[in-house]
């Protein structure tokens, strides 16, 4: 695919500018920073009709393409919404600025003091879906970590995203923070995402949120690195000694809780013995919560309306109230198949015996391993991050919920009286 | 350029084998790592005549091709210098074991305890160039931190390269790590490198080491993600008050004690007041020391035997005993060079003015910016880190020099009593 010449000039000139006014915003006060983010939340509520009128539009626009229920909620604002808008904002204001924290600081033989400082990372370029509501929590936290933010929303809620961004820029107009430091792509094509791939002058990381197919796009066609937020196959593994109680709970939290986000339980392993003691209650609390089982041969003979499992259902998502079901014999027969099919976001036990507990827990390679807990936890607003901008399913930089000192870097200060190297 | 079958088989199968042992090399006792590397360094020098004769041949097909004395000089082993690999791997059994710290620890109100634990990456791939010591090194650092190491050294050295592996396998098999936990590849075409970098699923991290070249090539392709190990365009600022004597040793001390390494300087930007006053002394400690001065225009009239600086000047990293100078009229002026031409290496300013070092500290964008020092300490060994796998210039995961701990990402432990989300 080819980029059109007046696509790439112009996402170009957006990251030019992002760059240009980072250096200042990342010199400004916390309470500069503050103001200017509750300036952008009184903004948002104020300007909450002329927000909505530009959501019908785009909801008028998703009818007409036959959205989907579940797609046409994500993209609906309402007032109740648009409060929680600004509430978000408000709620960064709360949050500790991490820039400027030192992070070590040591004195050479020679005299050289040396300091490690948090400082911000630049500019963060912010690849995303449906929902207009990341339009503030990205520009929110970006701003709050001291950096520009260029934002590229996906087409069905353009018209949202463009009256929103209008709003936040009246705002900054009144603050410290320039409006260039929230840049906007407006063109809807896919050349407009390529454009930013190799603008690595001008981006320090592009942060890609969404389906899975938009994240490896990101991942593989990108020079600049990327915070990659993946996909969460998750698992819960019922030992032979789990407490029927705890599994049962945690079991039916996990996957009947918010079926479609990415920290909602995707496949139950179970220990044989424990599921000829206690399958009927499973298969009976699974029944009563409206999960869809897809077991292996031997589960189908504990659930009384089980489908046939196949490679996909312990490959894929399901993101619904389905559930893949395999029996193991051994807590080594979980671990190898968390291994073979795991996303590495987040996989828990339930186990009575604290040897399985911590063979589990060190064995395991995921962002978050559980012992006798939902993992519906993987959650930067759960953990007490306070606001997330995403889940990494990466290892470097940051792994699991990401909050805002996932968007800085460090630098090395050093003092000196005139040192050299001999 | 289409990879041979064979090559991308059998680079998949070195993948998968580091990655299958990975898993019980993380889980090792600091102890157990420590003596398998005493071991390695052991064996090195009891075998060392042997890795002398395989070093002759790479010796006598450089002549054969005509390679510069410098790069014969970093191929040619001696026993001191297998002493010295030894030694290095000595020094990394004394270095802090980062896996298994607890960075951080809290507990939810709902009980539920959460631990963020240090764990190795898994598998490194280190792509590197002539020197064989970073086959020596490279498997030390990643051993210690509890990772597997895939090696894929140039073809320059590729016979002191088998030998040394050989040499750490039989080391190793006398240990508690396998021998799968060091992967050579012994092809030394390009596709053997390319045939990496699409093996996400196995391998955690890339670490180019070499020149600008294989650097890019390795960042503009790779899907795995990338530790970038940059050049060092490197600036010395030395502003209108700085004390002389000091200016002129930490420019004499950073442009010559040692000229072909990433932290040396490439451009001394001057204040104009200032080499009016003290133009006549630099200009004498340079020639003394045979550097060559490339000047802007005004540089020039200050410098007797400058040559114009050309773009390439501001650009390129001379390696060499060449030194672009340029003339500005304030501090301003010398972070907009450095803004525009800086490769985010190390960056320094010599002044006597406190509220202009701390400007040029805040304001410029770098792993490492220095008042009144060379930018020569910007070394994992002159820092007090122990050892580096290299100096990091980007911003993602670890900047500057990175030792052990930029081998590692954390995991969040979580452990509870049944608990599920509301």
């Amino acid at each position: 695919m080819t980029l059109t010449a007046e696509v790439v000039t112009s996402v170009k000139e957006k990251a030019k500018k992002a760059k240009h006014v980072s250096k200042k915003l990342g010199l400004l006060q916390t309470e500069e920073k503050n103001e200017a983010l509750l300036k952008i939340a009184e903004t948002i509520e104020q300007q909450s009709d002329f927000i909505l009128q530009e959501n019908q539009k785009d909801l008028e626009a998703g009818k007409e393409k036959g959205f989907s229920e579940a797609l046409m909620d994500r993209l609906m604002l309402n007032e109740e919404r648009i409060h929680e808008f600004a509430e978000s904002l408000r709620l960064v204001t709360r949050l500790t600025d991490p820039v400027g924290e030192i992070l070590d600081e040591w004195t050479l033989e020679n005299g050289l003091h040396v300091k490690s400082r948090r400082v911000p990372l630049g500019v963060i370029g912010m690849i995303y879906e449906a929902r207009p509501n990341v339009t503030v929590d990205a520009a929110g936290l970006a701003l709050k970590a001291g950096n520009s933010v260029i934002l590229k929303g996906g087409s069905s809620a353009i018209s949202s995203n463009k009256a929103i961004v209008r709003v936040i820029h009246e705002a900054l107009d009144q603050t410290k923070i320039p409006r260039d430091a929230v840049q906007f792509i407006e063109q809807t094509d896919r050349s407009s995402v390529q454009a930013m791939f190799h603008l690595k002058e001008w981006i320090d990381v592009l942060i890609p949120r969404g389906g899975a197919s938009l994240i490896k796009t990101v991942v593989e066609e990108s020079t600049i690195p990327v915070l990659e937020t993946g996909t969460g196959n998750c698992h819960i593994f019922i030992d032979q000694t789990a407490n029927v109680e705890k599994a049962i709970q945690i079991v039916i939290n996990a996957k009947t809780n918010r079926p479609a986000v990415c920290n909602a339980l995707e496949t139950l392993i179970v220990h044989r013995d424990w599921l000829k003691e206690n399958g009927a209650a499973l298969n009976e609390a699974l029944l009563q919560h409206q999960v869809t089982v897809h077991g292996d041969q031997d589960a189908q003979s504990f659930f009384s309306e089980a489908v046939p499992a196949e490679e996909v259902d312990w490959t894929d998502e399901y993101l619904s109230l389905d559930l893949a079901v395999k029996v193991v014999d051994s807590i080594e027969g979980a671990i190898h198949h968390i291994d073979q099919y795991g996303t590495k976001h987040s996989e828990a036990i339930v186990t009575e015996d604290e040897k399985n507990a911590q063979i589990f827990l060190n064995e395991v390679d995921a962002a978050a391993v559980y012992h006798n807990a939902s993992t519906r936890f993987t959650d930067g607003g759960a953990l007490g991050y306070g606001a997330e901008i995403g889940i990494s399913t990466q290892k470097l930089h940051a792994r699991g919920p990401m909050g805002l000192p996932a968007l800085t870097t460090t630098k090395l200060l050093l003092s000196g009286d005139g040192q050299i190297r001999s």
